[in-house]
């Protein structure tokens, strides 16, 4: 495949200097007419183009028959016109020097196979010309700094961007429509928006990538559905991280999929959502829940500023605000610590009654003394160390009087830290939350949401410190390629990830029962003695395995017995031996995995064993490959860590062993991808010193 | 103790025919002059007496020096005036007949020793005159249907209340008043709303209860910080389940408790926010974590429909919104059932492109044709089986014409159907959701929060409809009071547990090496052999225990070993012999426990034993006395249910038993809550028949 275009091929859309509408009408509510009333209404600097067969005056412009009547080539082509006229329109406007189309049209891949044919050739053309397309079947886009909004969205009806640092970009038209009337509605600027439609070609990730190099974006919102090329994709995000630019993504689908899992166990939880959250929570992007959540993070990241400690002061004139606000910090991950205690008793002074700790409470007594606003914000400013103050005012500036003196009150306490986040919750009209956003304060009406909000921007400010982490471990010189369409024994299966670096029980294979007693003096006993063929793959259903054997004489009647049953019960199979390997004793049970993944092939998962897997799915899962920082916080995630962390008195165990085994795997995953369908290694033991692969199942394609 | 009045006392503090108010203000925007504004704004049907020491006019009302100057006793009294001044003005009036009183004023018990001394005796007035007192230290109360507002919070000054089904208590007068205003803003109309201040008298559990009884209110708010007695509260929880009456409650200082937590092991599990959790959901109350949640709670409430189905019925104008309430409603354990395969295909036939499961997805085509939105949405009515629909329709009522025209097609969809739910999801001015509100619709713009809603409808619909389950069981005839101040030992405790109907193995004590190998002969072999010592608690520790004797001379061995042990570790000791008991073997370990707790003594856990109870804090909580019903539900909730349901293959468990001596534990526990510190029935072996208490510790006070 070529190699994609960059982001700058992208700009002939978001910046045209000229632009043709294809279906112009000059009915201004029309599919056709909206785009040129709303490239009017901007104010659009650059020539528009309206084309209709009928010719004549569109909303004011005169009109062309074709595109081969313009009187050059427009830079970007908007087309509203059925299906089966796209195509040529397009392609004749690309050949003649077009960089950028919008289609609006539907009838294509979404309808049927004709439609998919269709925008098959549309691939074509764009691939062939270079000319970037978005659509077919979307509701095109907006760049309210050039006054340019070639959409056919009802939503710009009762008001037009107000032009901002978000750039969103939206798979559902519907749904991108609502979340941008939402954002105005809530004040927050938006410079460009896109809906992406059948994604013929510009998709969600060459427009996160694109927004992730333009300087005027800075903070992006993407509403996703699902998505194809999983490199692109995360090369788009990690673009963002890089350049310090917050994600805020709805994911939907976590329910759909859930239920069309697939029947196997691991698919089934492969194929989950739960992918999704791994990938994301790797690259640092803030998965939204709901759209107000989404919005609220969008609103709260405009401000610019990303703190790299979660550690949140709160003030409040009423203490059961303060109690509810330390409750949902608790349960976003916020830490509410304390002021020092000098500033504490520094505090107290001024208003004996006042608590001081963190929540602060300024009490009712701040209604008659607003100064104490000042005194006490400064002081915490100055003294707390916190990543952000929250601070609670009910109603107070609803009253304009009121509200006016308590913006002055804060006013002088924040002169010298307009640096810093606060976040003011409160009760006000739309103006005063204007006037109060305008002095450079976030606001909010519901202080949960406002704490929850802060929890994702320390989110963000440690994800941009710490970026992607430590780059994922080199495969090693000797990595043996996974052999394709090959059904892999247990040894084979073993000595490949041996060769990836994956630690693996020393074993010998024995055709007789004297090799075997061999293997077992140079191994030393106790030993193990299991059945070695490519066709058994359930050892101990068969009586193939034996635990234990002390010494020779075990080891001897041992082998006899393993093979009387393989060929009792599998005639059938051909039979290598026995592996001879030292019995593993004490340590942790844990399973690491790698499985497929629709999304995102291949994912690494870490479960711990026993009831942990099988009762409680105990289990996390990175997209590979990554390094140690990523492995390690891994094996921190799953519910029984405290059992590899010295619970219940037992010693801690080799979690860096175990960490360098995941990132290892995800190496080796990675390099074999086309070719493994799964990878199993259960039980990999985690000891005190060391960790080791006991059994390991390799499925290829 | 005398019992408490019933909720028929509180009617003069609610509805009193004639008010007073001391410490009165001409100037209406003091503390005491607000209450005489607002009554006189209110239109406030009966006299309103001022008193203040000067006499003369108090805004445009003749003024009184004393309450004994008055022309009669004011059913009510409000007190404005310094603490020092309040006990005697108050026992006055009580005296000569003043039935309710309602005081602002702050130095009480929230400040000193003085101030609890004057509180304690305001307690004693209450008591001695049966005048019902609400505060002191409190913001006051209204009753929005009697013209009644008896309150200094400034919150009235944006509006009075909107008379309406809410009946809202809080224990926090800022946030109360914070509360009110949001209620205001969403047009949630409000009868009554009260302050409690510092609960001198007149505490939440009281104003529920009278919320409860009071025919007007139909929906309880409570904003609780803290409750003193576990009885009243529970009590008129119950009372307001059994008059189908949602009860929303906000309990903050999750967080501040769980940090304050003891530092043992047990108390600090018990003494924290999650025996809250458990009593609310015992009583079917609805707990808000946020007050945005708690609002829409309670307005979604004010429909007064509370289906006992939580299947939701979904209809959208963009997929996109569809997914994401799906994705709403599995996070809320809402179930998005299919529509019935006929209705499916008769919507299919109507637009051939829709979406018809559910969620339905009328498609763009709606714009075209509104009557696709009654087609669909009488349909689903009539067929679905829902609990409720709700509808997402973005910013379509926010224009005039449109919205009109929306409403218009729900009317004809909806008007065979007026009794039920119908939610939508829509973005629209405050008057034209006023207008779909006044239709009978719940109007949410955010279609996750919607979701949210109904789920909590539903669960109480279903809480309505099983009431408080089956009773808890009678205690047994012969079940032993447990002595105070004992120290007890393990026989002891279980034969304590056994004759209160808690399932104990069987056991002897033997003084003697004879007299243990008799037991064994009498119980079966394989015995267990413990040291019997009510000095010696931890047994295993100092070699009491001996497992699994298999024949006499085993039991003779070890009879000595245990004793030679005990009185080397132990040489003071009084030592009563062994317990010989059979050794249990198979079946689940899990712990039965009791504990105090400050706010529900007593508390009753259930447990998984092992690593489920030491790394996983696998427990469950409910509040002593229940009956078979809770108990089955607290062995469902635990994580580790599987094993006790036959997970890994192994047979299903006897969770009957189980639950019997759950049941059985907590009426014994609460019959025996003044003596009792903790109880630990540990193992408890529950097999495939029965199940049987080991080891029990009984800790008395």
């Amino acid at each position: 495949m070529p190699s994609r275009p960059g982001s700058e091929s992208l700009r002939p859309l978001f910046w045209p200097t000229s632009v043709a509408v294809l279906g112009a009408s000059n009915e201004p509510s029309r599919i056709g007419g909206r785009p040129i009333r709303y490239l009017k209404e901007g104010g659009f600097p650059g020539p528009i183009w309206p084309i209709n067969v009928k010719g004549g005056t569109i909303q004011g412009l005169p009109a062309f028959k074709t595109v081969d009547e313009l009187p050059g080539a427009p830079e970007c082509l908007i087309v509203a016109v059925p299906a089966s006229a796209v195509c040529d329109a397009v392609e004749s406007a690309a050949k003649r020097g077009t960089r950028a189309a919008v289609i609006f049209s539907a009838g294509f891949a979404e309808a049927d196979e004709a439609g998919k044919a269709l925008q098959d050739r549309l691939v074509s053309i764009s691939a062939e010309t270079g000319c970037r397309i978005v659509g077919p079947n979307c509701l095109g886009l907006f760049n309210s700094r050039h006054g340019y909004a070639p959409t056919f969205t009802a939503s710009l009806d009762h008001g037009h961007p107000k032009p901002g640092v978000v750039g969103m970009v939206s798979q559902s038209g519907a749904y991108g429509s609502h979340l941008f009337v939402l954002a105005r509605d809530r004040n927050i600027g938006m410079g460009c928006w896109l809906t992406t439609g059948n994604e013929c070609d510009v998709d969600v990730s060459d427009t996160i990538a694109y927004f992730a190099d333009d300087p005027a974006t800075k903070v992006i919102a993407a509403y996703v559905e699902g998505i194809k090329d999983r490199d692109r994709f995360l090369g788009a995000l990690e673009r963002a991280r890089a350049a310090k630019k917050p994600v805020v993504m709805m994911k939907v689908g976590r329910s759909a999929v859930g239920a069309a899992a697939a029947a196997s166990h691991t698919a089934s939880l492969a194929g989950t959502d739960v992918v999704y959250d791994a990938a994301l929570k790797q690259l640092g992007v803030h998965r939204a829940e709901t759209t107000e959540e989404m919005l609220d993070v969008v609103y709260a990241a405009t401000r610019g500023i990303f703190p790299e400690t979660n550690r949140l002061g709160i003030v409040t004139i009423s203490g059961g605000a303060g109690v509810l606000m330390a409750d949902a910090a608790e349960r976003h991950g916020v830490d509410v610590a304390p002021m020092p205690e000098a500033a504490q008793a520094r505090l107290k002074a001024i208003l004996p009654f006042a608590a001081v700790r963190n929540p602060v409470d300024t009490t009712a007594q701040f209604f008659n003394d607003m100064s104490l606003v000042t005194e006490f914000t400064k002081t915490i400013l100055a003294e707390g160390g916190y990543g952000a103050i929250a601070s609670f005012f009910t109603a107070i500036p609803r009253n304009r009087e009121t509200g006016g003196r308590l913006k002055e009150a804060l006013a002088k306490a924040t002169v010298d830290y307009r640096d810093r986040l606060l976040i003011l919750c409160m009760l006000a009209s739309p103006e005063m939350t204007q006037e109060y956003e305008a002095a450079g304060y976030l606001c909010f009406e519901d202080p949960s949401r406002a704490v929850a909000a802060f929890a994702a921007l320390a989110r963000f400010g440690r994800s941009f410190a710490r970026g992607a982490g430590s780059p994922p471990p080199a495969l090693p010189v000797g990595a043996k390629p996974i052999p394709a369409g090959a059904a892999l024994g247990e040894a084979e299966a073993k000595a490949l990830l041996a060769s990836a670096g994956v630690p693996v029980v020393p074993e010998g294979l024995a055709g007789t029962a004297e090799e075997a007693v061999a293997a077992a003096e140079t191994l030393g006993y106790p030993v193990v003695l299991k059945i070695s063929s490519a066709d058994i793959l359930h050892k101990t259903e068969i009586g193939g395995v034996r635990l234990n054997l002390a010494d020779a004489s075990a080891v001897r009647i041992a082998f006899g017995e393993i093979l009387a049953c393989a060929r009792k019960e599998k005639p059938s199979a051909r039979i290598d031996g026995c592996l001879v390997a030292p019995m593993v004793t004490g340590g942790l049970e844990t399973i690491l995995g790698v499985v497929h993944d629709d999304a995102f092939v291949p994912v690494v998962m870490f479960w711990l064993g026993g009831i942990f897997a099988e009762v409680l799915k105990d289990v996390t899962f990175r997209i590979a490959p990554f390094g140690l920082d990523e492995a390690r916080a891994m094996v921190r995630e799953v519910k029984g860590f405290p059992l590899l962390d010295g619970a219940r008195g037992k010693p801690k165990l080799d979690q860096e062993a175990l960490a360098q085994a995941l990132a290892a795997l995800s190496v080796y995953a990675y390099a074999n991808a086309d070719r493994v369908r799964s990878i199993d290694v259960n039980p990999f033991i985690v000891r005190e010193k060391g960790a080791v692969a006991v059994d390991a199942l390799i499925e290829t394609k």
